[in-house]
């Protein structure tokens, strides 16, 4: 079963495939964009020995010049000059190498925010491709046009809006995930539970139709069983199919992953350079960020630091008296089901809320959070003061 | 007596401002922009020594909190270290640096391409105002949102579309050009005028209406000769006026600027990225990129290789029958008696001919001109030959 969801952006718009097997079908995909001849596969080194030569031939097969660009693995190397190198890379290849190649960002977010930049950049715009190898890449970064590399003020400071072509995510690549990256996705899928609702309805969420795509695949009917489960929250279907995703069914993690992209497309379809609405997926990550930037780089994985946020942001929102403390338990107990923290001993608050009044997204120095007024649905808040977010952070402090 | 000529591309639109004392108004400009607190202007070493302060204080004045950024001057430092470097001082602003913040490039063009780049890319995207302080940014680089950097594999290579929010021109800027850098706005001149006819029409171009405008200016019906003047072609103008423009009369240079900034907002207006109509802009810049890359960047500049290229795609022109030797000759006498070249002996047409096969706009190594077909009217071509541009520029070796 593949599943397609349409991220609507006038002009910008483009298709995001999820279903098994579909590397193999990425040579086509690429292939399908108008006047595309040459394709280029960046990616890093970890993923590249895992998938690079698949992604490769597929390219090959469908008749395309290919070629594959490496940079070293890490957060660490999401960098300017990882950048100037792929522009060095990139121009060599030049003149087969013009305005009508494609790149192809196989790999996770680092790879997928640093090619897509690299793409927005290099004469002045190409197009290009997510294959997204992570569950957090799949279900957050591959989709909405988020670019950029980070500069030692702060991740993502360097960027662009620039939306992919096509997005293929094949869930057999999944498997190589470690559990730790795998929660990091898990972290992101419940956000987009509390932000987002089922993901059903106006956004484009449907099986795919073999005649209208240009992933040449046979339509399937959906079994009964994921038929009944789109009458269901994402929040309970996260509950319910608990072990199933965390077994990586492949079916299931493609219901899972089209539910999320359902909900994130959605939002950016309603505002893409995040001037309202896309502001709502910064749920959890204001005080993530600031979490993650004070314990560490390497010391807490971005979803570790996401779920203690959510945690935080859940606690804040029930002393406000806008989420009742029921739906808040309901939230923490679902993250720890998925292997998330909930707790993170030694957190100092005024450290966090220094960095937070530095964050890419405060606002002359004024402090900005996104909060749920119940499971499914979230409003912006910018009178956030230190008393509250120290408060929330108390509750992340304690074991109860 | 100043002109305003509106940029037509929807939610991106925004006018351009010429006229004598503009500077003063530059503060007023920004502080008129949506939530405009603080503006960082971002100059090169001579012209910040030069106008830096005047910038600041009007932007002061105006209320806004003010930076000044200096790079070193010249076209070598059109790089992404250069980036590098303006990213690091722009962050150390922050928190008081954020999206609202507006960068002001005051300078040539290569202080607007990078400045402009950086706006693109610096928190995925902040706004920026066009001070161009040579007559070649003027007419050319500060309008239409081409940003972008040099690479050792070719020039403005890195890159992105990004308009700016106003573009101010202050003719008074001008009178401490050097006569060559003069000269070189005077090309790009010539080449409107044989593009774009008289730059009037629909292009939005019209007197300053006060009550209507940001710059809080009294408006003052345009002199008798100057509304006979609007009936001319841009050719006949700068053959009419060529003294009051060599002398740089501020009446005059501000027709002359409004005239091209028509010109170039029509074509802008019609085709923001370069997929159709824009592509005319590129009128003598084939050669002449080629040239300029193989005379060498420093022993001839934009503005003469642009003038050869005019004349070899003229001549060009001529040999295949589109365009009757008169015109040309026309363009040739006009170019002469601006003080541009028409000849450089030695060019090697072998050497020019593999230069512009690897040109950016080059598609898969073939060879697209942009050739007149009359005075005021150009096409694009694709079966440009070697052999056509050898006999074109055997045309400029030699000496008649």
């Amino acid at each position: 079963m593949t599943r397609q969801i349409q991220v609507q952006l006038g002009e910008r718009s483009y298709a995001v495939s999820v279903g098994a097997g579909l590397l193999a079908e990425l040579g086509p995909a690429v292939a399908a964009l108008s006047a595309a001849r040459q394709a280029v596969v960046v990616s890093d080194s970890n993923v590249a020995a895992l998938y690079g030569a698949r992604a490769a031939d597929s390219l090959r097969r469908a008749g395309l010049g290919t070629e594959l660009l490496t940079f070293p693995a890490g957060e660490a190397n999401k960098t300017l000059a990882t950048c100037s190198n792929l522009y060095d890379s990139l121009f060599a290849l030049r003149p087969a190498m013009d305005r009508r190649t494609v790149l192809v960002a196989l790999g996770g977010g680092v790879t997928g925010d640093i090619t897509g930049f690299v793409a927005a950049t290099a004469l002045r715009g190409l197009r290009f491709v997510q294959c997204p190898t992570t569950l957090l890449a799949a279900v957050d970064a591959s989709v909405g046009g988020k670019t950029g590399v980070d500069h030692p003020a702060g991740k993502n400071l360097i960027g662009a809006f620039h939306q992919p072509s096509a997005v293929l995510v094949d869930v057999d690549l999944l498997k190589t995930l470690s559990p730790a990256e795998f929660a990091g996705g898990l972290a992101e899928c419940v956000k987009h539970a509390v932000i987002g609702g089922s993901g059903l309805g106006s956004t484009g969420f449907q099986p795919v139709q073999a005649q209208a795509l240009p992933l040449n695949r046979q339509y399937q009917p959906p079994p009964a069983q994921v038929e009944n489960l789109c009458h269901q929250s994402l929040m309970d279907f996260l509950e319910t199919r608990r072990e199933a995703v965390l077994a990586r069914d492949p079916e299931c993690l493609t219901e899972l992953i089209a539910r999320n992209v359902a909900i994130k497309a959605a939002v950016v379809s309603a505002d893409e350079r995040e001037s309202g609405q896309r502001e709502h997926l910064n749920f959890g990550h204001t005080i993530g960020h600031a979490t993650e930037n004070l314990v560490g780089y390497g010391a807490i994985s971005h979803g570790q630091a996401v779920s203690l946020g959510m945690v935080a942001a859940c606690r804040l929102a029930v002393a406000r008296g806008l989420l009742d403390a029921a739906s808040a338990g309901r939230v923490e107990k679902l993250l720890v089901a998925l292997g998330l923290p909930v707790r993170w001993p030694g957190l100092s608050a005024a450290a966090l809320w220094e960095i937070m009044r530095h964050d890419k997204k405060a606002r002359g120095g004024k402090v900005r959070m996104v909060l749920p007024v119940r499971l499914g649905e979230v409003a912006s808040f910018e009178d956030i003061t230190e008393q509250a977010v120290a408060g929330a952070v108390d509750c992340l402090r304690v074991q109860e």
